[in-house]
């Protein structure tokens, strides 16, 4: 434990390193009474991670939130070693947010020896971000599945920013029996309506001034199909065609999906949600939004 | 709940069919102080089985059994429709043994909808019964898995005579970080040596009497092959001869592995295990011991 270990007190931020100081922590509120809410995150925090400790806040879940960028989950052409990384900044902007503790494990706390186990969830990954990186959705649930055994809390919050990545750890808990609620919460914008990212970090002024167009054309596809509108087909073709225009490197999909199932659509008769991911310059960019 | 609902109190055997009948049950348990020990098993039960509850009672645990034939383990091939099942025979010796609570789910409490995540374990199945039950590994680690989650137990009981089982879940359960021990109790044998199984039920009387030289040869491989005296290989050749002539029909595998990888050994020199796996007639009977 560092910074305070006064953390059955009303205030203070703790942080444990290892998963026996995290339960000693969290053990200590549960005797007080308290309901534990996890935010798994990788750091580099922005005011979308804030969004999900003041979601456990309102909960009247102590907030935990761990920070570990997890090995597994990317791809070995993917941006782990860029992946940024402020522990300090994390730290200060989550006590001014109410955090009461922080899990900040090394990769050796995380994985003690070689991983042998691994959870996969089949069919809601067989789309969209799955075969453009493989592996990925398996590294996201085993090391969810990991930090929430670790932390065991009430109710664990991820962000609707990566609805797929929720829609996965949704199905895992409840296809596992985990006594535990996975809650999402809404995606935090910039001003012009950029999803916020950790990533966001990486687009230069122009691309930055680009990028906000990814909203637009979601936003413009969600008005054309909704109520069975516009062919899916149609609007996200045309979408797809002003991104690139706009400056876009690649669109990897732009597609009107089910909100549960995550199959493609072709007429919007049900919830649905307009899914996006794009190449602008180094940066990979995904975002969504629902249909109505 | 059925047969008793007094679950809190000193004795007597409640019944619990669904996942919030177990949790209720044992959330009583646990505002009375008291730790949970959990015994998956099959059903069709015996002193195998019994001596788990023992296990868990010596351990100040309040034994809690699962009773549930996992159609996810049995291949297509095999015995799922055929595994005994004695549920009133069941819950008499559970309650004679001191079991308190009995969670006796049917398939569509364990599988409410299609299951889409899998817990798989690498490398330790990729031997011995792996192979020759393609996905039983699986189908059993994910069902552990949701037992475990439904119940939340302090710790879990298995017995050695699955020796494989035993391994992946003690794996799995470390890798994944759950926060419940995994305890091995030692297989529980006929006066002659056979092993304890529900699949003993079915062999004949001829062979029940060839069945025990199972036992007999792996124990002349053991003493063969210990402090690193006989190859491995040349004392499992003989063994596996002498089973055939004894009347066994198919030899699967009889091996000698390190206790904790579970690869095959040529010479012994640390823990080892002897396994076995063999067809009588229709009947599959698997066994282990140590080497020492």
């Amino acid at each position: 434990m560092a910074i305070k270990n006064s953390q059955t007190q009303e205030r203070g931020l703790a942080v444990a390193r290892t998963v026996a100081e995290l339960r000693h922590a969290i053990a200590a509120f549960r005797a007080a009474g308290r309901t534990i809410g996890l935010i798994p995150t990788m750091g580099a925090l922005h005011e979308g991670h804030i969004s999900l400790v003041r979601g456990a806040l309102g909960r009247s879940d102590v907030p935990v939130t761990s920070i570990f960028v997890n090995p597994t989950q990317f791809g070995p052409n993917e941006d782990f070693a860029a992946y940024p990384r402020d522990e300090a900044g994390d730290l200060a902007k989550l006590e001014e947010a109410g955090c009461r503790l922080v899990f900040a494990p090394d990769k050796d706390e995380m994985y003690p020896g070689p991983q042998l186990t691994t959870v996969h969830v089949s069919e809601i990954t067989d789309g969209l971000c799955g075969p453009l990186r493989p592996g990925h959705f398996d590294g996201v649930a085993t090391v969810v599945t990991k930090l929430l055994m670790m932390a065991m809390p009430e109710r664990g919050y991820f962000g609707e920013k990566d609805y797929q990545q929720l829609q996965v750890i949704k199905r895992m808990a409840r296809d596992l029996a985990m006594p535990i609620e996975i809650v999402g919460m809404p995606t935090v914008r910039e001003l012009d309506g950029l999803a916020m990212s950790s990533r966001n970090r990486y687009l230069g002024a122009a691309e930055r001034a680009t990028a906000l167009h990814l909203y637009r054309q979601m936003m413009a596809v969600a008005r054309a199909v909704r109520d069975g509108g516009a062919s899916c087909g149609a609007a996200t073709s045309d979408a797809t065609k002003a991104l690139l225009a706009a400056g876009f490197d690649k669109v990897e999909y732009l597609t009107v999906i089910d909100a549960e199932s995550l199959e493609p659509v072709e007429r919007v008769s049900g919830p649905a949600r307009v899914v996006a991911a794009t190449r602008l310059g180094r940066t990979r960019l995904i975002d969504n939004i629902a249909v109505d």
